[in-house]
């Protein structure tokens, strides 16, 4: 039997189909239309602003077609963009896909594409309302995000100022070394380290940044997902602000050994490492007593301090200051 | 002098003062926060749904890098994004804005983009809010228009009856005459031929969408943009009817030498030609009398009626029927 013919209806059926059974039954269904018309319909929630965002994911750039399992493609694509809203202090409501695809790809890549979607759509609660479909040599993803904030409780990059103590969640530099054991590994890789997990399936910080706003507690916030050497200066340059960070404070990989072994030393990791999706946010002094250690499991650590001065530097272990210098992800720089 | 190293953030600047300077003075701002901080936040007006949708447009897919000039390929992503809200009834807002570039691209071809990217946004009043910037070796853009209907008022692809008659309006075919045009042109293409400047700098009907839906006049709308023989299909699909075309009153290219010229012919054209972004739509008999012939300039054309029979037929100027066959784009069945 000849093989049936995919065209963009079917594949965009299939994807349609997909959605339906990742929106929960008894949940208010925020997408008053989805797929199958010419644009989609959002109902906002009164009082609220709309938060947008969109990003790529590009086959080569941003992941490995042979090295990245389709399912952590379809589960990361989402929870980056997911990211920016939990940076914000807002909550996702829907999300529109845009995907290009080789031919190959749109039987069972797509499928489990789409099993690592679906669970992200529904740990999210972000319900996908629309996209475009076309065929590409090169998997393409570009992916928008729609979510909601409270009116006026958005935090923005700008808020910082001097004196504000700058955290950071989590540890830096793990989806980092996740990535390296991704690319050492022959076959399938494990789904059980933590680190490739990191680096796989990131969990957007959605809780953190909705309380951290909603207590307002955070004068600015960012996602951390070029890498603090190159995150930070845009968080201190919206803010018109610099910045002093405490080396010795920086919360790294938990293994030193295991990241020596991959030939990265862990606070290079934490400074130039990319994909980490964790927040790094300003408090003012006196609200610092306010944050816990911990929020949900994910430690919260001060890392050093906002200064008027519109420098960044490095406090060393010795005392010394450094300068700081820009080395994360920069799609212009380097590739993956 | 060394070229000056173009990383993401200075070509993101330089899209941000663009835009800066295609919003009007004058105008109400609907984005609360544009380009710079995590997301792109937007006031939604009250008693209104929010419309979204997306966009691929891809080198060697959609446009090719030699033959399209730059503004054009700016207006034209914009333009055929928006064309779907029209669709809807809806008015554009925002737009975020997805660039992959080749380095070499980060300049003179960009700033020429953004040349023509920039009076679309202002043509439109559909602010820039918001994007994402990568480096790659093919030019990759993908759009996403949030716009605003008054909430109940969206005219859908669904509500199409038997009876209905059947309205496109303009003629069909230009713009796909005006790529075989561009094709076969060496060097410059002119800008003042309107079957090139159809399919280089397509303008979405927007006035007479919300026109429809203001009136309440349609019953199902959508935009043609892959063809009739394409898109009259999802129309009654997603309205469960059929649909009987009267063959002799398809709106055709004006200049049936100039299409046979290029070896099209022009019912052809009609039926399989996509751009033409115009609208599709439907309209009960007893309404038909409140339609003009023509809405501020553009002709308003029945060319059949809704069948409660799912089959698409197409009356011969003979009297005899035939079978309708989808024939226009479809991205998994052709290329440009």
């Amino acid at each position: 039997m000849p093989r049936k013919l995919q065209n963009e209806d079917s594949i965009l059926r299939k994807i349609a189909e997909s959605s339906q059974s990742s929106q929960g039954r008894g949940a208010a269904q925020p997408v008053a239309l989805g797929i199958g018309d010419d644009a989609a319909l959002l109902r906002p929630k009164p009082g609220h602003q709309i938060v947008l965002t969109c990003d790529w994911f590009l086959e080569g750039t941003h992941f490995l077609r042979e090295k990245h399992p389709p399912d952590a493609v379809g589960w990361k694509c989402l929870a980056r963009a997911i990211s920016d809203v939990a940076a914000m202090g807002g909550a996702p409501r829907c999300f529109l896909l845009s995907l290009a695809l080789p031919e190959t790809h749109t039987g069972r890549w797509l499928d489990l594409f789409l099993g690592g979607l679906r669970p992200a759509s529904r740990k999210f609660q972000c319900a996908l309302a629309g996209g475009d479909m076309t065929r590409r040599d090169e998997i393409l993803i570009n992916i928008t995000v729609v979510g909601e904030v409270r009116a006026g409780s958005a935090v923005l990059r700008s808020g910082a100022r001097a004196d504000d103590i700058l955290y950071v969640s989590g540890r830096l530099g793990e989806a980092e070394l996740g990535l390296q054991i991704v690319r050492r590994t022959k076959g399938a890789v494990s789904k059980n380290n933590p680190l490739t997990r990191k680096h796989l399936y990131p969990e957007p910080r959605l809780a953190l940044g909705q309380w951290l706003s909603k207590k307002g507690l955070a004068t600015a916030m960012m996602d951390l997902s070029d890498g603090l050497s190159s995150d930070l200066p845009r968080l201190c340059a919206a803010s018109a602000v610099g910045a002093r960070l405490e080396r010795a404070k920086i919360p790294l990989v938990q293994s030193r050994d295991l990241a020596l072994k991959h030939g990265r030393d862990p606070l290079q990791l934490a400074l130039h490492g990319g994909d980490d999706y964790e927040l790094l946010f300003t408090v003012p002094p006196r609200k610092a007593n306010l944050l816990p250690k911990s929020f949900r499991g994910v430690g919260l650590t001060p890392i050093g301090k906002i200064t008027q001065e519109r420098v960044l530097l490095v406090l060393e272990k010795n005392g010394r200051a450094s300068q700081f210098t820009p080395g994360g992800w920069d799609p212009f720089r380097k590739r993956l």
